[in-house]
């Protein structure tokens, strides 16, 4: 088992993301699972997209191209009949201390601006939710919705007060930890490994915060120890935003079904992510993270390529993609996830996230734009337009109403 | 010399507002004159604007009333040539500290927020300005020009990073204290005296903090000896973004002839300011007070007044107007006191705020359409199109531009 943890965020991205744009797997859906698909609301509980509004001139009204480093727009929404999601504050793990608290605390109001002023530009299109509730009414107000979350709650953990902040500008779903160990706890992918056993006291105190704000609690990323410390801690069920099953891949970023049957007992969900990094083995090819690394030193992120060197930067990727070839998880490899998390945790417990615009993407499941495909397999695997309204988003969404319901000291 | 401190705001803004709308005074405003106007960069350095668009259903699109508690809105703005100007992030001093720290921090960021909205809901016809410079190139691009300031700068006191963090936000002037003594240092106003003969040690940092970042510091509502350290301790010029002449009325928020001069030997500047309670004697009629604030009881703040509930409102408000009347300054009065600082300070040092929105409105400059009036009092005072685009927006960019050329530690 090999995962790239370690490499620059940018080469990640360039590496997840194929050369050339695959074509719509959606295409060959029948008429009438788009009309199933359609009458639900569908919901993504993990858009890294905030990244890339953060670029000057991105325009989430314009479509784009997986190869243009974006796998989340408006007019795929529509497309794939997505009608909204959690646009993420999203962090990475630096450096610990007052001066680094503050720079994190900066770093993430600065996105939360992004989120809001991306909504408030577009509000013809786009409307800020906070409340379960909201989604079915902005979804019949025919816009698209937008929750906030936090990923990485180092910006928090200078000055707890925090958490109210960002509450009160509209966050609704808090994970405390990412990629590495930070004040609040252990990540589940730090090389150095464990550093407190799970959370911090710290990580307590927040856990505590969070049920009395009434904030969603999302383990993804966190390490065993701290998933089992939330779910003995906390007040309300708990989400894995975006995260996969152990059994099918053993990987850390993924839930164990001890531990999946304990989240489901709880009354929370997991939301299979389509990751391959986290869903097969990923063969480690130096010189293709070496061409990788030139080519952002060459170009910067993904993300910034400016459009007049796009295509030269797009023909650079392919010649690396050609060259040294990586394999890629297949709708095959997340139907199994999402069967094997439906048949432990239960059909009341299981959702989905494509981890889009953060280094997610699958073949066959690879932008917004392919959620009916998915649905397609899913109703050939014997789920019921039921079972698809809770996938797609009503267990999401009555979590995040459990948080609220249960809030308070 | 009466004023009104110490009543509620709400009660403060619907005392200062008239109960009926005067006729547009800049309907007789000569057809030179118009186009004089027009071709100048006409801002006002205080728009508490801010706290209006906080209110749910405002529409900076739509034309209001003075009686509607509104004096600055896009169609008053064009009618006035009003190209832009210092939209404020102000919180009320209250408590002080931990728990208010961290309370009015979230506020503040709160009305951050509410300003980016307003500009990127409206990005047609706003955009954001940061440097100098931006007030010409926006004015070009056909659009109004929205710098953003703190009036209160309690927000920051708990923890003097958060300069940076609303730096990054945008904001360009700060105003350390505003109607009490704070963390920061002592009030003009405050009706317990100074608390420490001008800045706090803490106070003093945030002077040094502004001059490394780039912040024009607003000594506006910051007592005598507050001014006087600034200026002593400020390595860039300093502003009092909405303030009188001592000299034409002497009220403790107005300055004085000496500190006018010590004003402009740093190559400060004062925007005189239109408020009638710092302008002349106002009688303190308490039962005009007693009726105003059972108004407020009744239909809560004029900002929040609901439409279907307005003319009932502006009804009883006239009424309580016509029982209790109340003298207005005019612009006789303005005219004295931008004359006498202009004779004293010199016309590099002047400019004008109408502190609307915020209690301000006299006689004849009542709101942003009535600015082509007060041009036409100026130009029949003598001043040229030259002394005019400095007035009205060429010396507050002056020490804009300064307090960011001489930034750094």
């Amino acid at each position: 088992m090999v995962f790239k943890f370690g490499l620059p965020l940018a080469v990640l991205l360039a590496s997840a993301a194929p050369a050339l744009a695959a074509p719509a797997a959606s295409s060959g859906v029948s008429p009438a699972v788009k009309v199933l698909h359609e009458n639900l609301i569908v919901l993504d509980t993990h858009f890294d997209t905030p990244a890339n509004a953060a670029v000057p001139g991105f325009d989430i009204r314009a479509r784009h191209e997986v190869s243009d480093g974006s796998q989340v727009d408006y007019p795929r929404m529509v497309e794939g009949g997505v009608d909204g999601g959690f646009f993420v504050i999203f962090t990475p793990q630096g450096a610990r201390g007052p001066a680094a608290n503050a720079a994190n605390r900066d770093l993430a109001l600065q996105r939360a601006l992004v989120i809001h002023k991306l909504v408030a530009r577009n509000s013809d299109l786009f409307a800020l939710a906070t409340k379960a509730e909201d989604a079915e009414t902005i979804s019949k107000a025919g816009k698209r919705f937008a929750y906030i979350s936090i990923e990485n709650s180092a910006p928090l953990a200078g000055d707890l007060t925090l958490m109210k902040t960002f509450y009160d500008m509209g966050v609704r779903m808090m994970g405390p930890i990412h990629f590495a160990n930070n004040d609040l706890g252990d990540s589940a992918t730090d090389p150095k490994g464990p550093e407190f056993g799970g959370l911090s006291p710290l990580g307590k105190s927040f856990v505590a915060e969070a049920n009395r704000l009434g904030v969603l609690l999302d383990a993804s990323h966190s390490s065993d120890l701290v998933l089992d410390q939330m779910l003995a801690l906390s007040k309300a069920p708990i989400i894995l935003s975006h995260t996969g099953a152990k059994a099918i891949y053993n990987h850390p970023r993924n839930i164990d079904d001890d531990r999946l049957r304990a989240l489901a007992a709880k009354g929370g969900v997991i939301q299979i992510n389509a990751f391959t990094g986290y869903m097969m083995d990923v063969p480690k090819i130096p010189e293709r993270d070496a061409a990788l690394l030139e080519l952002t030193k060459a170009y910067g992120s993904p993300r910034d390529v400016p459009a007049d060197r796009r295509e030269a930067y797009k023909a650079a990727r392919a010649a690396i993609d050609a060259k040294y070839p990586l394999p890629r998880a297949t709708l095959n490899d997340l139907m199994k996830h999402i069967l094997h998390a439906a048949k432990v945790a239960g059909k009341d417990h299981i959702g989905i996230s494509g981890d889009f615009d953060g280094g997610g993407g699958i073949e066959g499941f690879d932008d917004v734009s392919d959620f009916p495909a998915l649905t397609e397999r899913l109703v050939k695997a014997g789920f019921t337009k039921e079972d698809l309204a809770k996938f797609w988003g009503g267990n999401a969404l009555r979590v995040l109403q459990e948080a609220d319901r249960l809030k308070g000291s």
